[in-house]
């Protein structure tokens, strides 16, 4: 007989807030016999699993024997040849800064048919806690999405590039920034940028454990580290809510602030 | 008396789907009293509201008298003031290409509280009806969220800007493309990027009326016409989509594809 054989969901599951899922990601996790998920996935959104399903931590920090992105992939396809609904759970948005492209290579490969749901990514739920838009027809014209790791890093991501960050007015969203701005500061000084532009990390936002860490490009060494997850946003869009530090945009009412410089 | 102040819910509703609502988007305009929505939110989603809401059609596009934002804004205060709960629905994520820097300044100034609530925006929407990431960190390195208005039109958006895209192999997403490509497919060229990156124009993402559009840079004036709302992706991270157009990465059995080039 031939083994019944269900589709892989990679799933969004958003920065953390349970009610930040989708309705439709609510309901594959609700329904799912797998749930493969990233580390950073919270306890409260895992719960809603069923009792019986098995649930995965395939993060890459979930314990001194990591997960390759190849066994997640195996995992993957041969639950869903056992005929079982797999989701595979990624923090945020599946689409952006995870192994998307990776996994939906492999399912296509072994011929495991599959469907994305999209979820908040970090750069949202970052402007919705800071009660700010990225984008403003007044001063901010576009957003860019990088990953930190390389923005900090490698040599693409240095010089002239910036140089089109400042002209632009754009708001720049540094995925997965790391704790050392040093040399990204002097990067972004170098390439014309105002001392005064506000920079903001903010770690496990949409969480109860939120927190901001506020800096300007001249003081963006005196940014406090801050655990993982965590998003930088640097841009013109942040003047309204620097000046808003402790007022009524904060979504959670225990959300701690530190304020450098 | 006082009159009792609720606060002002700024709420992204999606790319048009029920299902992608967030959890908590979905409650709030279950609850509200009055709701105030951009022009692209579809009935099914405002069918959600209670009988008794006022459900109120603020958008650009809602007939010969059009509203003005300063007339949304003083909807949302004087709404709020009489103790109303308000959600004000935008389509997408409120900080990606909306007003809410306005609206946020508005209420500010009103000294009328806030939330705003993230909502999947087109980009995350577009990839995953495509099945693919809009990263990938053997070819696709960032993102770029430019609006179409300007990126079309307007000197900033030309030249030297569109190298850096070219050089940083970045997915660069337009929102509101609008239907005339000749000068962007141009300037792209110009800028170095080979005629054979893909190009996809895609309308009204995951709803029925889904449709896709393939060209390449190459052929970028031929792109068929397509209604709003509607986003254009351009980028190698695209690749993968391309080959799979009709393929089981689709997550609407009824979606319609036009292949150009």
């Amino acid at each position: 007989m031939t083994p019944l054989r269900r589709k892989v969901c990679l799933v969004g599951a958003g920065p953390g807030d349970p009610e930040l899922l989708t309705v439709k990601a609510e309901r594959l996790v609700r329904e799912a016999d797998v749930v493969l998920h990233d580390d950073l996935v919270p306890a409260a959104i895992l719960a809603l699993a069923r009792v019986d399903a098995r649930v995965i931590n395939v993060g890459k920090r979930c314990g001194s024997k990591g997960i390759t992105q190849e066994e997640i992939n195996k995992r993957m396809i041969e639950a869903a040849r056992r005929g079982l609904g797999v989701v595979r759970l990624h923090g945020g948005d599946p689409a952006i800064f995870g192994r998307l492209g990776e996994e939906i290579d492999a399912l296509q490969a072994a011929d495991v048919p599959f469907e994305v749901v999209p979820g908040i990514t970090a750069g949202s739920a970052a402007a919705a806690a800071l009660g700010v838009s990225l984008t403003d027809r007044r001063k901010s014209s576009r957003v860019i999405l990088v990953s930190g790791h390389r923005a900090t890093k490698t040599a693409p991501y240095s010089g002239t590039d910036w140089k089109e960050v400042a002209r632009g007015d754009a708001t720049l969203v540094i995925y997965m920034p790391g704790n050392s701005f040093v040399s990204l500061g002097q990067e972004l000084l170098a390439a014309g940028l105002s001392r005064e532009i506000p920079a903001v990390i903010i770690s496990h936002a949409a969480t109860v454990g939120e927190r901001h860490g506020w800096a300007t490009l001249g003081t963006l060494d005196q940014l406090p580290h801050m655990d993982s997850p965590a998003v930088l946003l640097i841009g013109r869009s942040l003047d309204r809510a620097r000046r808003e530090v402790g007022d009524i945009s904060l979504p959670l009412e225990d959300a701690e602030f530190i304020v450098s410089s």
